[in-house]
């Protein structure tokens, strides 16, 4: 049954990746007909691929490193034959999955810098239809090579390292089980690279093309006068195209990770059909995203919101009928009797992926109160707008863990850990088209920049600001999907570590703890890390905002030609400061993520990990979720305002309103995402390291041994 | 030995309170010269007693409430005779609890209201030096009072309810160290209305006068033609003083309630030393504080700063050396042998309080960098000036918590858990002193204010404005110390709690254990408990600060002559404003820190009220680290610019420096320091229902037993 199976999703992931491509190369081949569009659209692609370039030299040195580190671990003698998850195999898997997961930052950045300029260039040909459907199609190339690759490595590295002369298929899996884990770190060092490096850069260049653009200069957002434009454009695609679908390429391999992990603690016999159950999910979202895709892609829509929201139910409804059919006619429990148990822990997944969408949306929507809450309160200044979008942030964290709690309680309450593990599968199940309907919104709020520094005319641009406006509202749903999908794969790594960790209680419970010192310790230490990675990371923004604005300025100052539209800014100099600077900048961040599960393994031990890990988590989602909800407030509200709303254009409200949505950028793009990577790659660090940990003492033992004596 | 021991402490605590008592009386005895000033003393006197009328009238409610549920939990048969913390044993431990702490709350206002005009009026006669000696004493009052009286009613408890029946000494403190607890829920209950709700009356005084005064009619602060300027006054005094000292009363209580729990846990024999030991180096901090106070008050001081340092050091070097004594020739471990080790905790205790004060003067003083930072990043205006203070917030968490991690391992190193909580007895034996400092402060800031506004000369402001400059530096050091106190306190309390609730693994091992579904749901509300809390106070302050502001408005438009300096304003409805508002706004965060623990307890069970108080734990003092630091970075950037740097007045980064200023002031004086209250109260609830929580089964047991059916 096993090659069956993992035969059966290769070709599905296989699938998904070719009509992916079918569909990269449709949108290529809509011809452009407006050569600035063409013009502009070449900026903004040179400049996404100079990002990558410069990127994956830095990822490649970072990479080999790591590689060679573990492969070298599995050389200690001690660890022979004990410790699993290390060794060349590791190895492998890790390099693969760092391989595949860039494979599809490129392949995302590469479409959306075709479909952005190809949607403004439809619309006076095919109307909204015609850009959204391109719009869409970009976002889909994205989705489906997200999954497709993601799935595909995964598999494919199940299918060689379970070898083939274990004696029966349970050992098999289960030996793979701890190889591939080397595989999800590889997903997470890109994700750590792509959403943070690129959440400077986005930010960095956000803001220096703002300040003098626009607050020194009162020149319009993207004009193509702005020397920082373009790098801003570039920073779009760069944060929320490679950086989201990376995040959560490591939260979906993550999540089917840890569940096969969790789940070969279960087996019984050769019974593997809860190894195998995850695998057959994840196919069958694969399979409902493309559906879903066929059928958006086959019609006319003129609504963008209903299309998208249409998009994601229909493959919200293919998953739950495979769900249902696989519980009852593939998995088995220990006396071979079918577990419709398992449809209960992937609906709670489902259901809590979608709430929590939904709450972000409420706290960060102008149709709910709390941005008109904001908008009131810009009308008696900066002070007060800021106090209130804390506020909404702060309280935003209530409903969302509540959504949280439900689902994992749920979740649990039918198949225990196992069902928390199922839980998120069956959330990000449907991630393939959850990707495509985010990365619309970049794609969409590119096409409009490029009809602005193009000139085209006004009406285009009405079409793709309504584009773009729904975007939005993606985004913050979007952003809520990625904090609950990572708590969950979070959730489930952990397990997964204290399985792999051997942390058992003296009548051989796994456990950890929590009135240990070490891990009460390692639960504050933990729960101060994502405070202080989020210092650095909005530091880091505004350092190199910073240099941004003195280019910009400079280039003004020197060429007053360029002011006037009569000289063209040189673009690449502003891209080549976002691109350094967000590659410098993230490495202490990136150190600190990578180090500390290490040096506390080492140091205070296996449960001092556990607590660090928990202590991250329950700090990290909260820091996300306020910053998240804080920031599209904040965002918001300034659009609610400049609609007219509360003095509308050019009042003191309205300034205040910049003033929060320039305080939340960093906020919400950089800081808040960054922390659903630090949790996610501690996580699979921990598991990684856990077999070494279980073989060697750590200081603190030492420690209180000579204490005691 | 027993008996000896509690009348040495108890005399120890009469004779701070008769010392405190004498003070006040040679403050009162001074004359007021000036009648401006008293006029003016005593409107903000006035307000204060209106104030505190109002609070304990709805206290009183509370207070009533509570005493009667925990009389009546002890007449539950179930409950009989095992569930020792409820009965009306506790229900009276309670009462006295909440009396005493309203007690030193009472003394605190009437010598504050009375030291601040007598140190605004006797600086032309006897200088600064005159001057600082009546500040410190009115802060000295406070001080001795709040661990006099805590002191006093803790060891009176303990003297009643250890029984005159029970076989062995060591039966009846154990026996009486349950009941106690309730004096210690008395404490917080107190400390909750008087930190938040005084929080909250304050900022909206503060809020009011601000934006009304100082923006929209360009008066300078303290101006009594402000008619909110007395409810500012006076809201230094609720918050500052009231607020300040109860919150230390709480943990004061608290570290010694839960020393003497731990302490319990490892008696041997009749050996009740270990819980004794933390009454007598409560004791020695007590006789430690009244000898540092005479020598202070005995001699002439010209600086401030300096003199308020060598307050602290008198005191800590007294308690050290106590320590050391105490440590070798009284406490004894189980083979009858003197217990140096004990040093170690205490010295741990004490030096980790001062590293947390020390390292929030880093992050809020304008003599490091951190300020200037801000100060330079105001320069380009309002947002950037927001996001270096939340930055400097943020990445302050990280040598608190380094420093906090550092004392626990150290203490717990030495001696264990009850090392912990010997910590926590350590840090606050000098409490006596610390509150001194910190109610100096006020006294000082309030007397500049009264000098303004009784029009005092040019020449005696620049001496309140000295004296209140080195106020703000030991109000950002008292916060930290009060972070610290509260950290290592409940830390103890969670251990008491973890004993009281018999939470044990199979093997019979204390433990709570952090795989359990239900202690990860509870860590996740926990940590979402703070924020929440935060959003809502902050909420509190905005909607009172509105109605403040609309009232000053009002009086300025009907009453022409106010402006002009012709007519009084009506003082008093702003008073009523801030009063009512305060108290209003309390009722719901009070409601949900003493309801959720008891919910998650009935709920989800022990385990998850444990994970519910761990997570609460390390959220809270996050968020009240990152609050209290940004606030008083903001704070002190703006007084910077103001002093001629970054542009000086009325420049854009003055300006941007008073949204900095405005936003952090919620963040600082009321979120951050409810964050301490709320962790505490938290605790100590959970150890009051622990006993029967043991007693019943919880909702989530009864739901798996049938699940697992």
């Amino acid at each position: 049954m096993l090659n069956t199976v993992l035969l059966i999703v290769l070709s599905a992931a296989l699938i998904t990746i070719l009509y992916a491509f079918f569909i990269f190369y449709k949108v290529g081949k809509i011809k452009i007909k407006n050569k600035k569009v063409e013009d502009v659209s070449s900026y903004i692609r040179n400049g996404a691929k100079t990002f990558l370039k410069r990127e994956y030299k830095i990822i490649i040195i970072f990479v080999i490193a790591l590689a060679i580190v573990l492969a070298c671990l599995g050389l200690i003698p001690a660890l022979k034959g004990k410790a699993e998850g290390v060794g060349w195999q590791s190895s492998i898997c890790f390099v693969v999955g760092a391989l595949f997961s860039a494979t599809t930052g490129v392949v995302g950045m590469l479409i959306a810098t075709k479909a952005n300029a190809r949607t403004a260039d439809i619309v006076d040909e095919k109307g909204i239809s015609g850009a959204l459907k391109v719009a869409f199609s970009g976002g889909a190339v994205l989705g489906l090579s997200v999954v497709g690759f993601g799935l595909l490595g995964l598999t494919g590295l199940f299918f060689i390292f379970k070898g083939f002369t274990n004696p029966t298929e349970a050992e098999a899996l289960k030996e793979a089980a701890s190889i591939v884990n080397g595989y999800g770190l590889g997903c997470s060092m890109i994700a750590l690279f792509a959403r943070v490096g690129g959440g400077i850069y986005t930010k960095a260049a956000d803001v220096g093309a703002d300040i003098v653009g626009k607050i020194e200069n009162d020149i319009p957002e993207d004009d193509p006068r702005n020397p920082a434009t373009i790098a801003d454009n570039v920073g779009d695609n760069v944060g929320d195209i490679a950086g989201m679908g990376s995040d959560l390429c490591e939260s979906y391999v993550g999540s089917i990770i840890s569940c096969i992990a969790l789940g070969s603690t279960l087996i019984t016999g050769n019974n593997i059909t809860a190894l195998l159950f995850p695998l057959l999910i994840a196919a069958s979202g694969l399979i409902a995203s493309i559906i879903s895709t066929i059928i958006i892609r086959s019609r006319e829509w003129k609504n963008p919101q209903l299309t998208l929201s249409i998009a994601t139910y229909i493959a919200t409804g293919v998953v739950l009928v495979a769900t249902v059919l696989l519980s009852i006619f593939f998995l088995k429990d220990a006396a071979g009797n079918p577990m419709p148990k398992a449809i209960g822990a992937v609906v709670a997944g489902l259901v809590c992926g979608i709430a929590v969408g939904k709450i972000a949306e409420i706290y960060t929507s102008a149709d709910y109160k709390s941005v008109k809450e904001i908008a009131k309160e810009s009308e008696t200044g900066h002070a007060t707008n800021i106090i209130a979008g804390l506020g909404i942030g702060l309280k935003s964290t209530f409903l969302t863990i509540v959504a949280l709690v439900a689902g994992i309680v749920v979740a649990y309450m039918f198949l225990g850990t196992y069902g928390i593990a199922l839980a998120a599968v069956g959330m990000l199940s449907t991630a393939g088209i959850t990707i495509s309907v985010d990365g619309y919104g970049p794609v969409a709020d590119n096409a409009g920049g490029i009809a602005e520094m193009s000139g085209l005319d006004e009406s285009v641009r009405e079409v793709t600001d309504k584009l773009d406006s729904v975007g939005n509202t993606t985004a913050a749903i979007g952003k809520g999907f990625c904090i609950g999908s990572a708590t969950f794969t979070a959730l489930a790594l952990f397990f997964s570590y204290a399985n792999a960790a051997h942390l058992v209680d003296e009548a051989g419970n796994l456990s950890i703890n929590l009135l240990d010192t070490p891990v009460i310790v390692g639960l504050l230490i933990g729960a101060m890390l994502p405070f202080l990675f989020s210092a650095l990371v909005i530091a880091s923004v505004g350092k190199a905002g910073n240099k941004m604005v003195v280019e910009v300025r400079r280039q003004f100052a020197e060429n007053p030609e360029i002011l006037k539209g009569n000289a063209l800014p040189d673009y690449n100099k502003c891209i080549d400061i976002s691109t350094k600077a967000s590659l410098r900048e993230m490495i202490l961040p990136g150190i600190i993520a990578v180090a500390t599960p290490i040096l506390i393994g080492f140091l205070l031990g296996r449960e001092a990990l556990g607590g660090l890990l928990a202590g991250g988590l329950v700090s990290a989602i909260m820091l996300a979720v306020f910053m998240a909800n804080a920031g599209g407030a904040w965002d918001n509200a300034k659009k609610y305002i400049e609609s007219g709303k509360n003095g509308g254009k050019h009042s003191l409200a309205h300034q205040a309103s910049i003033t929060g949505d320039t305080v939340g950028d960093p906020l919400k793009d950089t800081a808040g995402p960054a922390m659903d990577i630090l949790i996610k790659l501690m996580s699979i660090i921990s598991l990684i390291i856990a077999p070494i940990l279980v073989n060697s003492s750590s200081l603190w033992e030492f420690l209180m041994t000579i204490i005691n004596k």
